[in-house]
């Protein structure tokens, strides 16, 4: 079985990637599809196509998933998720017994964290934090060389760290946490009171490349509340690098050199100074080649 | 070797306390040493003569050492130090030469957890946080059953993250750390607002406990900073159990009432719910029997 390769599924809100992956997580073949929202039977029997279809005349060793969910690494239930109707479900033992085969699942956040450090960014590295910038803060952390996920498998929630006390309202209901700071929407909100109704993140990215200074500072702003949130996980881990990924993340500089001031600021030494602030490498692919990991990790165990 | 006890030595600003300890972490007999921090000779000197006294008459199988050091685990070396003259010292393999012993040297705060986990408030858990709350704010981390020290050994700095931008200086020359919400220093300055000089965190513990209400708010205040920094990590850790020590800590259900509550609005679930916030259970010896884990640990690596 070790040769065969695994297929990764990461399941989106709006679409999902799923491609087949070998152990160094190299993709041979992979497609994107409209994730069916309507309902959960819905959503479980689109990936049941997909995985049939990309098992057709290949042999295949076993099945990963990447969700938008909260996870219990325990059971392998699905508990509860953001933007797709998935709850409560015995998610590994449901593909397991449909598919035949030893089935993984991971929060997307994580899975990417795995990818990134299998075949990207923090490939070799033993302590790795990742920070998933899009509509909300995404994170995930390498500790010791193993991927760290909790009591349960709900750790790593790495956007959910309180960086302002009593600031701004978070989408969990808390208050001043990184994700209020430093997600998407907030560089969506900025455009809007720069440019008016029908701005974006992406127009203040597009100005703020060309120096406009307005654009140029409201993202910096961003990037030193994000490079705050750096400083505490480089403090409290050491970590030998910081990878940040998410379509938000792909404003690159203009965030991370204001955040890499800030880290200078509030980072201890000698762990300020030897971890490296990098921008992901796999780009939309990191989530579907961390859950082929995740499946040649639940072929291992078996 | 299997049988025989340990020793180990918990270096403090003023004084250093060592133990024969056994591997469930029972202590058979401590002494007590004011620390010599005249000059780095001199403290290890006296470190010397504290191991022979122990050892005299016994056999001992290995040692183990916390410091109030930054500490470089793949070399065993004592870096930089607070409070003591301990700095770009070989110290592993100093010790192990004069004693002829397995020698492990660990930062306080980490021995502090290590010995708690052991033996005390964290026994049996896999995941657990700990915030030793003094002069500064020491933090210490188990995570999937191991010690988790970072990539050379300075992690687990939990005091330096990171929970008010722009907040209050920090010793280390950052700005809004949890130290500088959180640490015995901030109860101090309180209690001398609210009664003059010569007043101290001890008398505002004193008249909270009496519920004199300006005190209770003065401890409540900075219970629920503290209680964003628990926030934190059990959004980032899911762990079992945060376990709150050092002199300060012992101001316990007046800090950590507050605390809880802002453990309830910041905290996601289930990871709120299901975690356990207690006291420290072995008070100052929790350092000493984690050195002497330590010295264990050790001899195992042998």
């Amino acid at each position: 079985m070790d040769a065969l390769p695994v297929i990764g599924i990461d399941v989106g809100g709006t679409k999902t990637l799923a491609a087949v992956v070998n152990r160094r997580g190299e993709v041979a073949e992979d497609i994107t599809h409209p994730t069916d929202v309507s309902s959960q039977d819905a959503l479980l029997a689109g990936l049941d196509k997909i995985v049939d279809d990309l098992r057709e005349g290949r042999g295949i060793a076993a099945l990963g998933f990447g969700v938008p969910s909260r996870v219990d690494q325990r059971s392998g239930r699905a508990v509860a998720s953001v933007n797709i109707p998935l709850a409560d479900v015995d998610f590994r033992d449901r593909m397991r017994e449909r598919h035949g085969l030893p089935v993984g699942i991971e929060n997307d956040a994580n899975a990417a964290t795995i990818g990134e450090w299998h075949a990207g960014a923090a490939r070799g590295a033993q302590n790795v934090v990742m920070l998933t910038l899009g509509t909300g803060v995404g994170g995930g952390l390498i500790l010791d060389g193993r991927p760290f996920r909790g009591t349960t498998g709900v750790g790593a929630e790495l956007g959910h760290v309180v960086i302002g006390l009593d600031g701004p309202p978070c989408s969990c209901g808390g208050h001043g946490h990184l994700e209020s700071y430093a997600a998407g929407p907030v560089a969506d909100r900025a455009a809007r009171e720069l440019y008016g109704e029908g701005s974006g993140g992406r127009d203040l990215v597009e100005r703020g490349s060309k120096g406009e200074p307005e654009a140029v500072e409201a993202l910096a702003a961003i990037g030193r509340a994000l490079g705050a949130g750096i400083a505490s996980f480089v403090n409290v881990f050491e970590p030998e690098i910081v990878v940040i990924g998410g379509g938000f993340g792909t404003a690159g500089e203009l965030l991370l050199g204001p955040a890499r001031e800030v880290l200078a600021r509030e980072g201890l030494e000698p762990a300020r100074d030897t971890v490296r602030i990098m921008e992901a490498e796999l780009g939309s692919y990191a989530g579907v080649i961390g859950a082929g990991m995740i499946a040649f990790e639940a072929l291992d165990a078996e």
